[in-house]
């Protein structure tokens, strides 16, 4: 384990920008993995991260003692920073302090949509991209396709609220949807509130695509045109209509449903 | 329409008060709905606010013309401000400025459990207490019950995010859950991705209650102990869990189906 004293650092310096700039992070195309949750399911799921940097004061701490003792047998290298130094890389308020430098998972392009997937057209806020990420990932859904106007699905917050689904998808970012749907290979399902078909009358059991859209204007007339089905939550209330990442859990869980009772 | 020039004006200070502490609203039992979303829902689902505040370049907004025109004939004052003073009191970046003060809605205590509900079993995050309000009422539930360490559900973050299910819905706060429980009339479900029994085994045409834990740390063992049945939404994947707003809307829009296909 190394040790770095000083903020003049070059590598120090690095870690900064990767912590604070996400115009950093893109050029760079390396992510910081900030907190225990996230460096725990990178070691178990995709093994060495590039770096591993611990607070001094956090190596007291049992799981970031084991995160670093499994970094040190992988030959990852491993630094440690006084506390006060890792304030500075950290986002998380009163988080134990480990983070992991990992390279952003761009896989290669896919030949196109020939199984189950979700299209993001324009969703903003990173809670909801992450959360979608998470739903996805634990309902066995493997690819996601983000429009140009979708949160970076590699920043600090979409990240934790992912919670290390990242880690076991396909995430394309800026991705032209109507291009991707024109020759999609499975049917593709545009959410919306406005739809007259509802998603229990629908056979989920086949692979699809589900198209999730912006939090205000949900998805593009354009992608709405395009898609096979266009579904709507059914609703029993006067409330009109559910947050996106809620909309696209209960939808990926149904067809999760239909396909468990096959 | 009165209107309001000077920073010293008393109903000036007492309204940003109440936009910036949460100290003042609850002190005050008021709420301020910021934006047309919230403002024209309380309007369609609880009638006149206490007083209506816009800026006055919001006025030529025709969503906003609109919402002044139907509380002044409900008799509602309304005060418009320069679009300078309207800022401290606005938390929504580029919104249209219009917002309502609004009494805290604070039902009566109920009998307890006897029709579906949900229980907020110190649920921190403001945005999912707010997305599980919102999913709740558009899914039929009209009862909410928060622990004292839940966020407070009457904050302008929740309210944001809830987009008017506030007004549907009856929300006790601080409310002893154990105790609550012990007395339910009805099954109650306690949600933990530990539980054996899984989500879509269970017969939910009945009315139920629904207990949903801590981002981290889950629903508190004492409430596990105590309910019906502790219940899984099952997965298919590698990722270990859902964000409780996603495992909320799956639970709460399964039961929704089951009752429907009835």
């Amino acid at each position: 384990m190394k040790s770095i004293t000083s903020r003049d650092n070059a590598f120090y310096k690095e870690l900064k920008a990767l912590a604070t700039s996400s115009q950093a992070r893109r050029k760079a195309g390396r992510s910081l993995l900030d907190g225990v949750h996230l460096c725990r399911s990178w070691l178990d799921l995709r093994g060495a991260p590039l770096h591993c940097v611990v607070s001094e004061g956090a190596l007291a701490n049992p799981e970031v003692a084991a995160i670093v003792a499994e970094c040190e047998g992988l030959h990852a290298p491993v630094t440690a920073l006084p506390d006060a130094l890792f304030g500075a890389v950290s986002q998380v308020e009163n988080g134990v302090n480990i983070v992991f430098i990992v390279e952003s998972l761009t896989p290669s392009k896919p030949a196109g949509l020939t199984e189950s997937a979700v299209l993001l057209d324009g969703v903003q806020d990173p809670g909801n991209v992450g959360s979608i990420l998470r739903s996805a990932a634990a309902s066995g859904i493997r690819q996601v396709y983000c429009s140009p106007g979708t949160a970076f699905c590699w920043s600090p917050k979409v990240l934790r609220a992912a919670m290390g689904a990242h880690f076991v998808l396909d995430i394309f970012e800026n991705v032209a949807l109507p291009e991707l749907v024109r020759g999609a290979r499975v049917p593709v399902l545009a959410t919306s509130g406005y739809a007259s078909e509802q998603l229990y009358t629908l056979d989920l059991r086949e692979p699809v695509a589900w198209v999730l859209g912006h939090e205000g204007q949900g998805v593009s007339q354009e992608l709405l045109d395009l898609a096979t089905h266009r579904v709507a939550v059914p609703h029993a209330g006067k409330v009109e209509s559910l947050n996106v990442a809620a909309c696209a859990a209960v939808c990926f869980f149904e067809q999760l449903r239909q396909q468990s009772a096959r």
